[in-house]
């Protein structure tokens, strides 16, 4: 592991470029207000860790109410299991059969789930968790609109007679995130698009209890929709995650009438290494920041970011050519950028900087470790 | 450090997915044939290494006839030296004190240059490698099309008397890529780009002569470039990177007229965990690959990739809807995907899993770490 870009007790000039920096202040607001909102109507609230890869921020969470975290990854339940986390559902299909002895081990250690859309992977899994004696909760997962994984809702039944007929596999209802119609930006369509999910969800439970069998939770929905399944009667489980750092992307949104105001908690922190006449280029690029959800945004100033490639980002004036220099960053000056997509951000790191007191007079107040930094598999 | 997705004698099929996996026998072909263009014009080749950011590859490339590595950033220069990397020039501006101290120090232990662009830039550093006692080479960068660090030309002139002011400071020639013209897909529009960039060269080399200062070499020029620098008669130095692996990105480009034909070397193996009746999904998303020169393509499979978000890859197969079921690979197959660009997907993973033998039938037979993984300071 790289040495961190700070130190404990330095001033914000003292953090090294670029750095990834957590507003302290910021970030657990938003963790209190989204465990608030999951109160106030008694809904579970299983933050994704896959945006923050971190141990401490699964533990803020969990001590704010969160049931436990969901990841991607079996490798990246592994990492946030070694630090502590004892309840994680791996929302995801893991198929091959080393992977699922893992998975298997795994949960002879901690409270584990995991969703299935496969009689395959239903067979390897039951396989798996029999030769460990373990036993796992097993999410079966619908397709409600993503046309990612998941099945049908009228082939959720049949996988889940399946489940239910193995011993050490829990049948725990159903996993139903529609990714799709997260950064969908008018609220009313992103609602309408929940909607649709909803139904999904609705007939494929009823194929479930059809059988004679119980769904006991409905568990999905994301930062940009969770208003929506919360309202929905269905869903009885919360998973989004981005709302603990909220990227430029999810900000792009036009808010739901319900939501609680997150704040931009996730900063990327750049410098000028190049100064032209009429842009400034600074020391952040691909590999400090992901673009897949499209560029960052530059902090409180009236700047924008264009590609300069892998290490470099060109920093120009907003609305034409008068006084552009007069307000171009100079030489050696910082700047703060909002990710436009935090949790590929986040994998690019090691480390985080929390900050407390904001980012112009604060003072780094700890160093985190991306604890499950590069754990695809 | 993660543990690597696989061990040495591993048969293919044992290779945890999703892994970044180097082609050994096609990495050797792509290293030989370089050297042998640039030798055989009697040009230096410092490939740079922010592509792999690994002392293995460096070693070989040094092996080869390279005269040492490029990187981008103080760290990764610290990583490969600590690997035992001798001959590095950051081939970018540095501006932070702490950071000049830091490259200052580096001088001491192992023969290093850098680029500068300001003189600013010039009097910090040399006033670091005076605090140190140490020396550094010096490159100007000159701005020769792409508009984002580097001087204009007639500006090189002034800024190099700078550098030749100071001791510690050796003036070592001028620093001029063209990042720009690398991904012109049509070969003669990349020659006319070149040529364009070479008229700011000798523009520069002339105002740095015209002070009576030597001008000693011109460094630069890219994978997708550097037969028409080579053919120049100003650049006596070669930095393409990329060719080691030769990302779908460069493939993409018709080749130029005297370029050695590189082979793909770098892939990342993935897995279907999820299958719909015409989609197939796979355990490779944005988070092991890099998406910022377009979506990776699969290998040798009429399949295409579609955006699955950070941990998934949807595969469709090309061209209409007949047999679509016959062509897409099952549940649990795997697939090689070589990445739109190599660079910043590198960055994501910290091991090489380097493969004797080809795809189909080889064997493991190195673990390399990926050395300078995430040093972005």
């Amino acid at each position: 592991m790289r040495p961190a870009p700070a130190r404990v007790g330095d001033a914000i000039a003292a953090i090294e470029s670029p750095a990834l920096v957590i507003d302290l202040d910021a970030l657990e607001r938003n963790i209190a207000r989204m465990a608030a909102f999951a109160r106030e109507r008694g809904l579970r609230l299983r933050p994704h860790a896959k945006t923050h890869k971190s141990a401490q921020i699964a533990r803020l969470q969990i001590a704010a109410g969160a049931v436990g975290v969901c990841v991607q990854k079996t490798s990246e339940a592994e990492a946030l299991a070694a630090q502590g986390i004892a309840d994680i559902f791996i929302s995801n299909e893991v198929i091959a059969e080393d992977r699922l002895a893992r998975v298997a081990a795994l949960a002879q250690r901690v409270r584990l789930a995991i969703a299935v859309d496969s009689p395959l992977g239903v067979d390897r899994l039951a396989r798996a968790v029999q030769a460990a004696g373990s036993t796992i909760d097993v999410f079966v997962e619908v397709d409600v609109g993503q046309g990612r994984c998941g099945v049908a809702p009228a082939a959720a039944g049949g996988l889940a007679r399946l489940v239910a007929s193995h011993a050490g596999l829990r049948l725990a209802g159903l996993q139903a995130y529609h990714g799709g119609a997260q950064h969908i930006r008018a609220s009313t369509e992103r609602e309408a698009a929940i909607r649709l999910a909803v139904r999904g969800v609705s007939a494929a439970r009823a194929a479930i209890t059809s059988l004679g069998l119980a769904c006991p939770l409905v568990t999905g929905a994301g930062s940009g929709s969770f208003p929506f399944e919360a309202a929905s009667g269905v869903y009885g489980e919360l998973q989004a995650g981005s709302y603990v750092f909220l990227d430029r992307d999810y900000a792009d949104n036009e808010p739901a009438a319900h939501a609680p105001a997150f704040e931009h908690a996730l900063f990327v922190l750049a410098r000028v290494i190049s100064r032209g006449t009429a842009h400034a280029v600074i020391d952040a690029g691909h590999k400090s920041h992901a673009i897949d959800s499209g560029l960052p945004a530059v902090w409180q100033r009236e700047l924008a970011f264009a590609n300069g490639g892998d290490e470099h980002g060109i920093l120009q004036t907003r609305g034409g050519l008068g006084g552009v220099s007069a307000v171009l960053p100079a030489l050696d000056e910082t700047v703060w950028l909002v990710p436009g997509h935090c949790d590929p951000t986040v994998n690019l790191h090691d480390h985080y900087v929390c900050v407390r007191g904001g980012l112009e007079r604060g003072v780094v107040e700890a160093i985190w470790p991306v604890d499950a930094r590069g754990c695809v598999t």
